[in-house]
């Protein structure tokens, strides 16, 4: 049975219509798993940490790695690394050359505490200070971004990011991948050569923590999230000065990290 | 400007209480992308074909590769082909083995009409028939899901997934997730050696291709959703004989794919 927590209890600045209060809250958790196949490196998964042995022997066969249970020697988890080391009878069943497309993120997965890929700790940078929004402010927005969001309406399919001032939506993207509407914000902010430290991103689904690690890559200091925030997003989101605020709805919103560039009136 | 759309329409098979109809209803679609970064596959991105352009040098720039647009020599898209291909000023960023660690995922590319992964291929069968399914157990089968999946209540961050036969939920994950939720199935089906031919997944998230591969490799034939499918996994539930239902909600459901699975009363 895992040791590991799905959840962790943290306290929460919720908004609503005015009124601000400390709340504790459950967040949901992030937990990179690095699995090594045959002593070699295969693929790190960022997952809730539960069923581990269920998930990686699924991924493997997914992958085409393993073929049935059946070539599957031993399965041992170091849970307090976020290792899983699979052993199969056959050597090699996939040629090392193989396996190197496979491999979905490389992550230097050594410690909980900062978890970044390789590529990451090169291009996340703690955003500056400066800027600074009031609740009525996310809530406006995060309202444009819902209501001009035309693919979305027809057909339910996609995500919404926008990068903003805090008084208005400046660029607005769709996309079936979360990723993909924040790399054409920063690709067109690259091309453009369009300063964003004093920018906000609106997005429409659950900030992860890949999706605050572009956040911090485009260089944003506030994160306005419809949905939940993850727990180890919510660490790296303080470890890089960000600050991230979900579940804006309706008059509500909930500010997880960094208040001070939150305006209260 | 891209001349690539962004939905398509097809017919669906409509059904609320008791009644049914085919209606036309617009598709999101999902546009792999290919990209060559100095004549080296780089990496697959899926993605909504708009602005092209932005999301490749976003991309490239978060991932490292390059440090700014002034790194850019030339971008040029083959949208017919799928492909992107990038020079850069300096030949060499990074090192041949950093590149191979970032692919996220590397497929064959070629036809927009089949795409499979390279290793999807070897492990997605197309499904058996036999199995069939009444709208009033979909509806079951969703609010059973919904009703007990205790870590979305707390804290709206994760996905659900569920193995079921018509007439009950027979396994359940969540997980931050969706590939995982579905992992976690796969994997407790191999090790306990339980057939999947004749079983339902039911899943909260959209019906991506990847989540439509997936089910594929477990082997279900019938995949539940609360919400969308992709043009690109309706065309594979298609190839791999799967029925695909989605939007199911309160007392209505699409029907995209395989009616015949679906017994109208």
């Amino acid at each position: 049975m895992s040791q590991l927590s799905q959840t962790i209890t943290r306290p929460v600045l919720k908004i609503q219509t005015g009124q601000s209060a400390w709340e504790d809250d459950e967040i949901v958790t992030e937990y990179p798993l690095t699995i090594f196949l045959n002593d070699e490196e295969f693929a790190t998964i960022v997952c809730t940490p539960s069923d581990l042995e269920d998930m990686v022997i699924g991924f493997l066969a997914a992958e085409g790695a393993i073929r049935s249970y059946s070539d599957v020697k031993q399965v041992t988890i170091d849970e307090g690394q976020g290792f899983a080391y699979v052993d199969t009878h056959q050597q090699t069943i996939l040629s090392q050359s193989f396996y190197s497309k496979r491999r979905i993120t490389s992550c230097c997965g050594k410690s909980r505490q900062s978890f970044y890929f390789f590529s990451d700790a090169r291009t996340a940078k703690p955003a500056e200070d400066g800027v600074t929004v009031t609740p009525e402010q996310c809530l406006q927005l995060m309202n444009t971004l819902q209501a001009s969001s035309d693919i979305h309406r027809q057909t339910g399919g996609v995500h919404n990011a926008a990068l903003c001032s805090p008084d208005q939506v400046l660029l607005q993207y769709s996309d079936i991948g979360r990723h993909n509407a924040l790399d054409k914000i920063y690709g067109y902010c690259l091309r453009n050569d369009i300063g964003t430290a004093d920018k906000i991103l609106t997005f429409s689904g659950r900030i992860s923590s890949e999706v605050l690690l572009k956040a911090a890559k485009i260089g944003a200091s506030i994160i306005l999230s419809k949905s939940a925030p993850t727990e180890l997003a919510l660490q790296l989101a303080e470890e890089l000065n960000i600050t991230a605020i979900g579940f804006i709805r309706q008059d509500k919103m909930n500010v997880y990290t960094n208040p001070q560039r939150v305006i209260l009136s």
